[in-house]
């Protein structure tokens, strides 16, 4: 098995891009992603995206992408885990590039979710849960988030204000990324005073839905510093799913599938909590940085909270966390997030996150979620020595 | 990288089936692979699919079956490439074992059509062509096809009746097929007869939709002699792409991703196109039979079609081609169709085809198209020694 290696990242402004479509948001990415490896072709695309089919009528995605990224009748296929696509299409990256069969391989996540003519958004994001036995019911994906924080509270005895430390922390690193949709602080007023969504989580527990699009190119590591950039090593990748639906858990408030993935990640790159520096966490809601931070051994169960109100998961605390905005202020493009993530540590190690900039980064997490917590996928990032 | 092996298949009968949905007629495939391999368990799952989300209201497969299979926690994913989803499915599994990340894969393709209460299945099949470029302009995927049929027809002089051949074996074929979805066969007359679904396509050109899955179980070959069963050997594994949009191909008669991913596919397994014993090629359409077999080496450029019109695509003939029934016969629950192939070539190479088998079959070569050729995956499978 070859090691892995990622030569190059690309990004769009994560935003609502009216002017442009899928596939060309897609491109922006892959492009500047390929200009940063100094490549000009890829043996293999894998794309990750979850609503193209329900909001643009468009699924085939992978040799659609591939094409108009100039690689045409390359490798490319699409991947669909929810809202955790992005890192899922890099997890095959990886596998592909450890297997040998292939040397250089663009990992692209693409959401274009502003198109939604039809009103269909809410109805095709809630498919990240059990269409028979949840949606049935008429719930929404935010009413399951929803239900999980009110539980939460109730279990642990947590305030809603609580949570603030989370929100207020994406949107302080936010100001710092060019390519973040909110860029501009909030303060516990603003958040305690929010519009309520689906009690008890207001808006700025959510992540908004938005455009954009992000892409990694990886390499074997051998090969690495044959590419002109500075490369950043894969030491850890594991994915791990749960039930989709959430009263089917054992315990409704403990990411199984968050341990599961960040355990095997660990093992794999012989390192515990204690040695990363930052953690590009799925904060699509407040209370999933909660159950992220507890499920991955930061902080034990029921406290995970307690790192975000003490400061904890700011730049310069124990664990800092959503250094470049986070889902809730850089936006949250459901398939790219994952990919989002992982250009994010990238830059963090290699110490070109400018204002977002982590001092001294050598080992990033970054754990993309689909659904509820269904499918969970742990990468950990080494600098260059 | 590791050699591939195929220890047990599965698969549901196509068909409308009323009484099950999507994840229940995956159980009954993944069990039966299962059963077939003496496992009981597996590290990854890789779904593939084509249609959850437009029909069934549900994205997030993997999760959502290997959790229904008993298999809560591995690494599961959908892979999405149109009609090409099953094979593509296929081809993740290969590159996972061959990675030597995972010992014991299932892949699994499944469809359900039938449960269209929206009447979306028309818009969501022509999902696989260019939304922007050939669906804005509302045809269809069978209205893509006929332009591609028609235009054979006037290219080389062939008329309607000369693709008679086709459906004629496919039909034959699938009466020994107990999975198939119409046993019975039809004569020159039924298929000049049938009735015009779009110009010159008619009804006995076409495949059915279709509900069904079917699965397979992968581990390494140096493995593979630990399990109950007999192995086939995975010796050549290829995916190519091409432009969605038809109008954008060099030539719009010419399956460029087929010639690409067969090439692949021979040159690793070392063969040419006579040393396969039997091929189970994409019959979504009479008229792809034909630019497959030209593609892949079996007929020059235009005579594709002569081989169905003089019997040498029937048991015996010179290349036996949808020995179980084809996509037009067996039905094409589209997802699925990749992984019945291949469960197809599997069953010949082991001498468990039934009243379909090929005597002496060692070399079987199974292809899938996404679209109308964008996607197109390769395997050739090798019977045990």
């Amino acid at each position: 098995m070859r090691g892995v290696s990622i030569i190059g990242v690309g990004q769009t402004p994560v935003g609502e891009h009216w002017d442009r479509s899928l596939r060309h948001l897609a491109y922006e990415a892959v492009s500047a992603a390929m200009q940063d490896a100094g490549v000009e072709g890829a043996h293999a695309m894998y794309v990750g995206n979850m609503l193209s089919g329900e909001i643009s009528n468009q699924s085939h995605l992978g040799a659609l992408i591939a094409d108009f990224c100039g690689l045409r009748g390359i490798e490319a296929v699409k991947i669909e885990a929810a809202c955790g696509s992005g890192a899922a299409a890099v997890r095959m990256g990886y596998l592909a590039v450890a297997s040998g069969v292939h040397d250089l391989i663009i990992c692209v996540g693409v959401e274009k979710m502003t198109d939604d003519v039809g009103g269909k958004l809410t109805a095709a994001l809630a498919q990240a849960a059990d269409a028979e036995y949840e949606l049935a019911h008429g719930i929404t994906f935010v009413g399951l988030n929803a239900l999980l924080m009110r539980r939460y509270m109730h279990e642990y005895g947590v305030r809603h204000e609580d949570f603030a430390g989370f929100s207020i922390n994406a949107h302080a690193n936010a100001v710092g990324n060019p390519y973040a949709m909110f860029r501009r602080p909030i303060t516990l007023e603003d958040f305690k005073h929010a519009d309520m969504i689906c009690d008890p989580i207001n808006l700025l527990d959510s992540s908004p839905m938005a455009d954009g699009a992000a892409a990694v190119v990886l390499c074997p590591t051998e090969q690495a510093h044959a590419f002109k950039g500075k490369p950043v090593h894969i030491v850890g990748s594991a994915l791990a799913t749960d039930c989709l639906s959430i009263h089917d858990r054992r315990d409704p408030l403990w990411l199984q599938a968050a341990e599961d993935s960040a355990r095997r990640a660990y093992a794999q790159a012989g390192v515990t909590p204690q040695d990363i520096d930052l953690f590009e966490l799925h904060d699509a809601f407040t209370i999933m940085s909660a159950l992220s931070l507890e499920a991955c051994g930061f902080a034990e169960r029921g406290k995970g909270w307690r790192l975000a109100a003490e400061g904890e998961i700011r730049p310069g605390g124990r664990i800092p966390i959503c250094t470049m905005g986070g889902l809730k202020a850089r936006g949250h493009p459901v398939g790219a997030t994952g990919v989002y993530q992982i250009v994010e540590a990238v830059l963090q190690l290699r110490g070109e996150a400018g204002a977002c900039q982590i001092p001294d980064a050598r080992l990033a997490m970054a754990q993309n979620i689909g659904g509820s917590g269904a499918t969970i996928i742990t990468h950990i990032l080494e600098a260059e020595e």
